[in-house]
């Protein structure tokens, strides 16, 4: 397992949660390598840190311990260390995020979150931009470390990457972020255009061209590329335009809702208000089945005929949702694949929203 | 709406849950363009089929109703009508799936099936091979149409294609199956290589090389590329070959599959069942997690070194699993995307398996 012998042994002594090195720790490991926080001539090692010197043959031992001895000594170090060992694999120099390490300010969460303390806020590893270390001042990665087994609550994200370790320890890294979300799709919406409900769906018989044309409502009956004729209408679209009485059908906004509510619950409600957010940033949500989403949409539509690429895919989620991260994978991926955004409407029971996105990073 | 005038009016009436149409309805429908079955000179109509020939404009009224009043006799109608017209556009003839239009024999469920009456084994629509009808003996799909919101049993699949009509009533075709599982990979397994359980996965320190190199069990501490070392295990390989007697470790199986279920619950024994299936079947079970899925499998190992493309990605569920077709249309869209194919392993509580497969269709 050693890279190669040391010059001559390097011990360290394991001391109140860190490893403590002395000798000429401080020139070897710290100023040279990045390793560690100096204490005069010693260095104070994080765990992670001491078990990758150890696995490269760098330290001898700890408190007579070898590598193998000393990934035991907490259950959460071996996930670290994958994901440690991989940034200096890839030439990265980083650090524990831990006070004596990095800045303070460097820890503190994302400040738009609040939630319960046990579940943690924070980074276990910062990551230095390309040829930085510690005794630089840039930052080019906040890393969370998660097992695959691990759940992750939503709100907890949009400042950090994830690293996921799977069960067979291979490493994925999700980047996340709290994006803006605006569009400029603008039409002028006609009033009260008479329509039937029909099952799942609203039809208006004879709308105004624009609606489809122009602001994307709805789908032809007479299906895709047809010129006029009948227009088909989500429930969601359905109950949007109904609101804001550009429809008029046989029944009431109260019977759509029920409706949309009797399959799927709360999820029609948050899936309306994803809708109603979308339409009033300039953005046109329709639906993401094919791809196992919410919405796809597109943020600039000027006419159907020439619709571009609809960029984001949209998944509408209970503000205190927990990912499991196999499920965040499966979405990251099918976005990535399809060169869509993957976002996720964090949204609460009154309809405010806080948009994350997730995408795969490879650093 | 009409496609062209009828060369006279031709009218029908409801009776008995069909449509019935006198004068040269049987010429006119059946003989020359296969809708209906004939009744003498008459012809009765399925409502699908009566709704497509008044949306064509080919057929005037029923009971004095017109296309837009007819849609409205059955809520499970629209659905149908979609579906039926997306084949009649693709220029395929197809009947409805009924006593009468086609024979009893091929209305049966899978045999395999045994499921509640309230879930429907059968098809809403039989579609004919490209220039045959339903005077010919040949059947290409056997539809079964069902709307986004609706849930689907796992255990009804494996026949039929699914058409699902999603919110905005564009339709994608699932194609369902139940393949043969099999594979051809072989080792010679050692006995008793000693390791340590560390959190959520086993190492073992100084395995014999064919283990990872022959048989695809683990991952190289070291990294992916590592020539020999330490090898770790996910948690269900390490209960699979602890079982198997292969490994020998710090702790016994009970504690392994405690480990497992402590996180996971049943689904970690569901999991053991299929990858335990699996190798069995000369398959090699990765972990699935970048794609969202519990497995990638590889039906012929031969090394490591030259290990082809995995072939299925494999998602275990309980037995009596009922998709959300959004789910399903997920997991099919990326498993297409990568060139695998979407696998379910439906799985009892003994560990029983019902392999079934379900891949995108383009007709």
């Amino acid at each position: 397992m050693s890279a190669h012998d040391p010059i001559r042994g390097m011990e360290g002594r394991l001391d109140g949660g860190v490893v403590r090195v002395g000798g000429d720790a401080r020139q070897r490991y710290y100023d040279s390598s990045g390793y560690g926080r100096p204490t005069g001539e010693e260095v104070a090692l994080a765990p992670v840190e001491a078990a990758h010197l150890l696995f490269r043959g760098d330290l001898d031992t700890v408190d007579g311990m070898g590598f193998r001895e000393f990934l035991a000594i907490d259950d959460r170090l071996v996930v670290r260390f994958l994901v440690y060992r991989d940034f200096r694999e890839r030439g990265f120099y980083l650090s524990p995020a831990r006070e004596g390490w990095v800045d303070a300010s460097d820890l503190a969460g994302d400040a738009a979150d609040d939630h319960d303390t046990d579940d943690s806020v924070g980074f276990d590893l910062i990551v230095y931009p390309p040829g930085k270390g510690p005794w630089d001042d840039e930052i080019a990665y906040r890393i969370r470390v998660v097992g695959e087994r691990e759940s992750i609550r939503a709100s907890s994200l949009g400042r950090c990457v994830l690293a996921v370790v799977d069960e067979e320890s291979e490493l994925t890294y999700l980047d996340t972020r709290r994006p803006a979300i605006d569009g400029s799709t603008t039409y002028d919406r006609p009033n009260s255009v008479p329509g039937n409900l029909l099952a799942d769906r609203a039809i208006l018989w004879d709308p105004p061209d624009g609606l489809y044309e122009q602001a994307f409502y709805g789908q032809r009956l007479a299906g895709r590329g047809a010129e006029g004729g009948p227009l088909q209408l989500s429930l969601v679209e359905t109950a949007f335009l109904l609101r804001e009485d550009v429809i008029d059908l046989d029944v009431d906004l109260t019977a759509v809702v029920d409706r949309g509510r009797r399959v799927e619950g709360e999820r029609f409600d948050r899936r309306l208000a994803v809708y109603t957010a979308l339409r009033e940033a300039g953005v046109v949500p329709k639906t993401g089945f094919k791809f196992g989403a919410d919405f796809r949409t597109y943020a600039d539509v000027a006419s159907v005929d020439d619709l571009g690429h609809s960029e984001r895919l949209v998944r509408a989620l209970p503000a205190d949702h927990a990912f499991a991260p196999r499920e965040l994978s499966l979405d990251v991926r099918l976005a990535g694949g399809v060169h869509k955004r993957m976002t996720f409407a964090l949204t609460t029971l009154t309809g405010e929203i806080d948009w994350l996105a997730v995408e795969r990073l490879t650093p």
